[in-house]
């Protein structure tokens, strides 16, 4: 962890310019009838899980470049969600995948305790191969033709449960790469129903307080079809299998231009928005970092969630999603929390009443300017002095920087070579 | 109508080397194991309904070029899809667009006996404002804010059942522009209920033996939202009305690279696939003539049709939706009802057993390759004894030609001008 | 025009607000290192044309739904022009359709002069058949493969050429809607072989200090192919003319997912950027207003825009281009326009030596963050400031709204119906 | 190697069915205007080079399924490949890619030679990092901002073509993954600058004789922007070179909808095709089999290519590239190269004096007609019987699985694990 001084004496350079931003932000606020004390407060109390994963340097079928003083395991990453809690306030839970994060349930919560976090949902793995197991993977898991291939998948996910249980998880997310590269390869219905089959299974073991979250993707690892491709396709798993299924919504899983906010609008509608991994995309799938490619559309779906917060009853799940390619993974996951509080700051400020007046008379115009005047509030004085209330850096990159915990780290942890990559 | 001497004209210089191709093509089926006998029936049987909107000359927002003869009022439209016909015995039903359409239904009951037609689904039209209309749909239809407009549109689709009862039809097809331009300007949720609310009006005023078809759109003439964006929403529709409605795949009307044929699949898995609109597309709902971008992808479609032909509840309707802007409307009907008959036929031909046992033991390449053997086999010479059995022409589009028949009613038809276009 | 009294009055109400805005932003930039009246004399002196097609309703292929007091001619569109650069002063030049503007130069420069405007680049239409005209663009204009069109089409662009002489035009903006529905239907090398010979003719008649600007689109009104269908093509074309043909950019008229910034890019540094369309859009050519949709993307081009500002020679034309079917088009135009100061006021925030830096030691998070921090800059006191040191309004729309305008016109001029629209 | 005897074996089976194919298609091409034995030469004269790359298993970012019996080095890549080559005679050269595939020249030849192929282009890595190498390439390759790592990767360039000219390749093929994740990262202008000053040094290592490939690619391993994103830049980079500079088009780089086979022709007008590599993608560059998701495009493309034939200098360069992820690589490759050749031969039984007098009067229909009709027409025939001539098989997949072949390199070549995935 980083010593309180270092953060104290970044924060000591800033704070009377914060103070500057913050006492004017809070004046035009109030001229629009705002209570900045009421939008920090929110802010305050939000929080975004960071994936376990997310803490080592991610790489593409080309090539992966590592990192300096990448984690080795599951304690060394938790070690570093710690620091991206405590320098931003924004990341209160880590949510693991397994096996890759499998550890006694003990050592996990004494670690989770040791670093300030909690666990949120717990995430399977049924897209890899995994050293001795009996069945390969590669022609599906959930949905393969073969039943003894989809017994190993359900009960690898039952024992994600089982771990999560120990460990205060509620929440089970299941993405699988099952899917097909060729038109004929694979029969949709069959394959479908053999998902649902499995599925069943997998949701009868949840405990009751649980929820099971299910991602779709329109495509990768299968390059032509993929068994759960769209919402469509989440929304009728959610419907077979019951309440505890609902959906989770990963923001680069989509066909290109699709309204993803509109699908956001649509799940919630119907009681199965079950979470989100954020991140941001230009192209596919691409991991990149939450809101770095189009705040704006991050905003609208935020702009749907404040929406609908008046339901005591809707509490979707947040976690960031992403790949830190070319960034140091701490730095990007510090930063896209960020944006994510961002875009929730920005959504609280929009005049709904005067939004829904525009809305009724079809004023178009004044209606998309009510975003557009939320959405152009520059809303950093908040982020920042939420921060500083609670501790955090007012800036946590140059903090971070200024630690020298990546550098302490590179000197303990060797540096992890060959791990993936090399692919054409 | 076209006379049967020109038709037997054309055939008689054809139809040696059509019986040589037969033949020769019979021989290789029989093979294969595959009686082309059998095929040829079937695709005799097979008919897809052309919409009366196809056989005038559309446009896009920028300019409409009128054809010569087009069409100026519904009978004018029934000739014109009566020769399709006649020439394809490929289209014995007509799908009518009201207001368009609008005459008395004795009168449409009569003419489409004097041409040999049915009359396919009914198509309501709330996307454009018709004169003396009260209200005005610019800002929705079965959506709109205010519920009087709302009102009005439900009226209009029960007048479109009505009609529909007295001429034979069985279903209603609605398509609406409802949707928005802008972040904000609508609320989804809201959008969507007022939208559930209206239809559930329109499904309770359906005949019992009615089916009611939603058809959904990514977008256009809405360019930020569309109220029925997407399958999920359509499926939603289906499931909230109940087992009279159901989904209608328009091909043009998805993402960019969704895989379609899978939507197919999913919305037949669970009862809800109510129809088609045959068309092609490269960029966006571009209604180009069906199987001219992409034939594989039609036959992939058809493929999935065919493995569901089974089930004796199966009976998706089939219809063309074209927009003909620099070809003769009528040829390029009749050569897309002869490309979904192809799609049909390649179908047909798929070893069922044989792909089956190689996608149960996840042989791809095999598999593919079993669709690539059907897909790859020329079936013309059956779809052109098939129509020369019915007394149609084998080869439709010279036949049309030397008919004179587009001369002739230019002759009586005076030209369309200024109808759409002059929009940038 | 707007009476100064009206704008005065609403202005009044707002300047204490924008004071203590201004202020407030001034002294944050300060501390930033930036001098804000230096920003607000550049976004003053900024100025963005207005089509004059834009400020009548648009439409689409199904419907268009007319506005109140559209323009009825030329002199009407100046007029709403007039007004709208009187309450921004962001739209000092208009840019005229022909044949749709067609008016004597005297009168065109007379109207200009009265409502303090001045003319932009020409546009020449080959899309539409005009009456009376010989040849028909159904299959095409300047590439048709009858060289009566092309000459058609090539003396029409000079007629535009010769009128824009007249009122001060410097540039002929040339877009056409050349290519195909069907694969084969057109050679696409003979295809572009006679639109570079079109083109070259009309390149031959430009006066010196004039610049012929071409406009790719990837597709619509042709949906397999257009004859200048993206920035390769029509880089070849600037090539083929010479120095005086540059490349038009229009933001909705590339594939889904490309990076538009970096076209800009590299037409800049090829020295072939010619100028803007600028609009929005989020799946075709959906000429949505500017800025609506993805604000950071226009962000992004401006960014590139100020980079290359350094370079003397460096003038890219910039204009407007939109559809405005649900809003007021002086609404619309007004806010787009301050959408393309607001990026332009952006771009000029960003610390481009640090940028510098960080590009040049790869620190990617440091680079994308200096973008953020202009971009995230709320910039609307600047804007608003150089408004009101202009004598125009602080707020535009509301002062567009009390003052009655649009009431007044439509008093004036009839409703227009039947425009467009109708085409399925 | 294949003995003799099973592939004889195998085509004795099918050999009476394939003559009367054959005939019966002769007789039907003969009806045509068309000499069956024609085309059946130029059939046989085509051949497209496998990758060696190609007959190792493929893998994604998310995992890598290892298949039997992979090739250890490029040694066994050439026996692979010389099967593929003994069993389609459609695949004579291989491409190498440096350093996966350095070895001794003499021992290449001499390989080579054993398994009768020839080698095509060149492909350099400088998109991965190799052991021991002093520069690392996270950051960009020929476009770094370090000037030591541009030089490391022109060295590496210059070394690929001093192997290749001791091999007696002819072209050297540059692919690069450099580009950005985020914007801002990089000077889209200061980068290309690079890119074409390091492409410069390479280029002037060519010998007279050689032709320098570039490839672009919209995205992947960079997924903000990559600095050969489109044609229109790799164009900008063969003019700034010069005569032996061309452009290389993979079938799976393009924005979604691009019409590729447009872009064909495009670059063949100017003279800057230089090659292809064949695949198939339905969403991004998926590296699927070529032909295995549109065979029509593929067809549209070989169209322009046979269109183009007549020219003696038009000879670009034919070059698979796909990753096999769940078949058998050498049964991928040997259909693939199937496809190839069929396309080609479809495309040589279009009638072009009709196409063209189509094209010039306007007659989309029968323009599209003509193309269909050679599309449609099951060649078949004329592939398996230009295999039969050559001494290869009849059914190159059947009887590969009869030779044993896979079983065989199987029990010599260890399971290759742990080469790439792991990544999300």
């Amino acid at each position: 962890m980083i010593t309180e001084h270092i953060i104290n004496q970044d924060n000591d350079k800033r704070v009377a310019a914060l103070h500057a931003d913050y006492d004017a932000l809070g004046e035009h606020l109030d001229r629009r009838g705002i209570d900045i004390a009421v939008i920090k407060a929110k802010v305050a109390d939000y929080g975004v899980a960071v994936p376990s994963w997310g803490v080592g340097t991610g790489g593409t079928r080309f090539a992966r470049f590592p990192g300096k003083g990448e984690p080795r395991d599951v304690f060394d990453k938790l070690s570093d969600c710690g620091v991206i809690q405590q320098l931003t306030r924004a990341t209160p839970s880590v949510s693991l995948h397994i096996p890759w994060d499998n550890a006694p349930a003990a050592d996990l919560n004494a670690k989770a305790e040791e670093v300030g976090l909690s666990f949120d949902a717990m995430n399977s793995n049924t897209f890899q191969d995994q050293a001795d197991q009996p069945h390969s993977y590669q022609f599906g898991s959930l949905s393969h033709t073969n039943a003894a291939t989809r017994t190993q998948a359900v009960e690898h996910n039952i024992a994600c449960i089982e771990l999560g249980a120990q460990i205060g998880s509620k929440a089970l997310t299941i993405w699988v790469g099952d899917g097909s590269n060729f038109p004929g390869q694979t029969n949709f219905t069959k394959q479908f129903e053999r998902y649902l089959d499995a599925a069943r299974q997998v949701y009868d073991a949840l405990p009751d307080d649980w929820t099971l979250l299910t991602e779709h993707k329109m495509y990768e690892p299968a390059f032509y079809s993929t068994v759960v491709q769209d919402w469509g396709t989440n929304l009728l798993i959610a419907q077979q299998m019951g309440d505890k299924a609902k959906c989770l919504v990963d923001l680069g899983h989509h066909a290109p231009n699709v309204n993803i906010e509109m699908i956001v609008a649509r799940l919630t509608q119907f009681g199965k928005l079950g979470g989100f991994h954020f991140n941001d995309s230009k192209y596919g799938d691409d991991d990149l970092d939450t809101g770095s490619i189009n705040p704006y559309q991050l905003f609208l779906v935020f702009n749907e969630l404040v929406e609908a917060e008046a339901d005591p009853d809707f509490n979707p799940m947040h976690m960031l999603d992403q790949s830190h390619n070319v960034t140091d993974p701490i730095e990007s996951l510090m930063v896209s929390a960020m944006e994510v509080q961002r875009a929730y700051a920005q959504a609280l400020l929009v005049d709904r009443p005067a939004l829904e007046g525009f809305q009724e008379g079809n004023d178009a115009l004044m209606a998309t300017d009510t975003l557009k005047a939320a959405y152009r509030t520059d809303v950093e004085p908040i982020l920042a002095m939420a921060r500083l209330d609670q501790g955090a850096a007012i800036a946590p990159i140059p903090a971070f920087r200024a630690s020298g915990y990546r550098k302490a780290v590179a000197d303990e942890r060797p540096e992890v070579v060959g791990a993936g990559g090399g692919i054409v």
